[in-house]
């Protein structure tokens, strides 16, 4: 039986069934709206303003070796002890916009259309009601696909046709050499590389590199967390008297890599450096209840990290519903 | 200097100092857009639809005696390590909408327009494009002003024209009552009595008033959480193999509440009795991994609830960007 002739036979019994009922209210079958809220987020920091701009979410079917010095049973159990779908990992895109007052600033710009359920992020900035032509500058925390391939349109167009594009300059050195390309294994870090040569291999003028401990947007430095790759960035948002600290991939999933900041993903350059960042950042954050912006964290990704047993937690920011 | 004096200097500025750079691209300053998403969340459930719809929040500045139990400094303290804004409790509303294809059910109505940021619902449906004429029926947990005054727009016209309302049988009985009304203390306690004649004095006989453990609406069962009110009542929202805990106001600020399951919140009529209650449900959820609507928790307030040290901690459950 169909689903619309089920339908039309449960809506013809109940029709039957309230018929006698002379009192009843009429009954209107709404359909099925089928269709999520936009998924973009705004917050207030200092003058400054947040928007955080979905580029979607999709479970990660779990890899043979997803955590490379842990088996893959306890990854799965941990994984399904978070409420994960069974045998995934949930993983969330989130970019953010600063609205400085002076500049508009997209930091990390999504996957792309890779999958049906990523690279939304140029329908959440409409959503938002930015336009891609008005980002001034876009920050790449680090060059993995997920974070660069929103640059180009799948036309190979420039998505924000008007802003400076700006990456880590270690992180430029390390995947624009063929040398490195070269030595990749194959799978994740081969394509990481090949996503790098078809965004940036017609662009290598026009992508400007910086250091980190610099203003790389007005009130936005950039700060040292390599290991996940090799340049990899965080960013410091300051307005007045409040800061967002925004983390890039200093770690995934929370569930996982929170709890267990020691274990090794699979997509870390230098596995036992990403752990000592990862510590070192997250000490500092918990000491000093550092307002943090997870990339992969579950969206809107904003949020406390605090010491728990031998690792961390996440304390999600509430939802505001006003701004 | 005005606001638009200040930018207009200060982009002149900006003008002055990139003129040098041809390659620069055209600046665009983007104004602050100052209004947040539309708050609701879809998730389905079985067949059926669900949306949060929320109806605002705000931070409640603590009175002195929040928790009976308790000094209230050591609530501040609880509240501040939370991340609240100092001395105060933030406290989401989130009313549910359940499209079960043959009903569109509305669970609790929220505040109305008490305050700028609360009363939100009627936005909030209208985003998520549910017109309040098709609600079929309304279910009440309790009959508290938060959860009850939505029921009618501030013009006392009804805000669910063609809805069934249905409240506890055991509430009605008890908040109805004058003897009760007459013996309440003065507050928060005085203003429910208050609110419920307001809503309910001229329709009491249109309001259907259930037992626990029925079909209240196509697979919602009504279920007895007593303690919070002598009539306080959750609903189990089932759909094939897919179940939902709307557990209404079993606890309030998870933070505070689950962490410390024993604490007596000033709005529990019954304070033991709540805290017995509040042990059962968790018990159970921690037990069953029962997903879980929370009216008080942040928004969307879907999650599930573990044990953790002495009292229980929720896990939200992630947010999807595709439904």
């Amino acid at each position: 039986m169909t689903e619309m002739t089920r339908r039309h036979l449960l809506g013809a019994a109940a029709a039957t069934a309230v018929a006698p009922l002379a009192a009843a209210p009429a009954f209107a079958t709404a359909p099925v709206a089928g269709k999520q809220v936009p998924t973009y987020y705004r917050s207030k920091l200092g003058d400054f303003e947040i928007t955080v701009v979905s580029d979607g979410a999709r479970p990660i079917p779990l890899p043979p070796r997803f955590v490379l010095n842990v088996p893959n049973e306890e990854v799965l159990k941990a994984a399904e002890a978070a409420y994960m779908p069974k045998g995934t990992v949930f993983a969330p895109f989130n970019p953010i916009v600063v609205n400085t007052g002076s500049k508009l600033v997209l930091i990390d710009t999504g996957y792309g259309p890779i999958a049906p359920t990523v690279g939304m992020l140029p329908q959440s900035l409409a959503a938002a009601g930015i336009d891609p032509k008005t980002i001034d500058i876009v920050l790449i925390s680090h060059m993995h696909g997920d974070h660069i391939n929103g640059i180009k349109n799948p036309d190979g167009s420039l998505a924000f046709p008007n802003a400076e594009i700006k990456v880590p300059a270690v992180d430029w050195t390390y995947w624009m050499d063929d040398g490195n390309m070269a030595k990749a294994s194959e799978g994740f870090f081969k394509a990481s590389f090949g996503f790098n040569r078809k965004i940036f291999g017609d662009m290598k003028d026009k992508v400007t590199r910086f250091d980190w401990g610099k203003e790389v947007a007005p009130g936005i430095i950039s700060v040292e967390t390599a290991g996940h790759t090799p340049g990899h960035t965080s960013f410091v948002i300051a307005s007045g008297s409040s800061k967002l600290f925004f983390q890039g991939d200093v770690s995934n999933a929370p569930a996982l890599f929170l709890t267990n900041p020691d274990w090794q993903i699979m997509f870390d350059s230098e596995p036992d450096k990403a752990i000592a960042t990862r510590r070192r950042v997250y000490d500092m954050a918990a000491a000093e209840k550092m307002f943090i912006a997870g990339y992969h964290f579950p969206f809107p990704g904003l949020g406390w990290v605090e010491k728990a047993g031998t690792g961390y937690r996440l304390v999600p920011a509430p939802w505001n519903p006003v701004i």
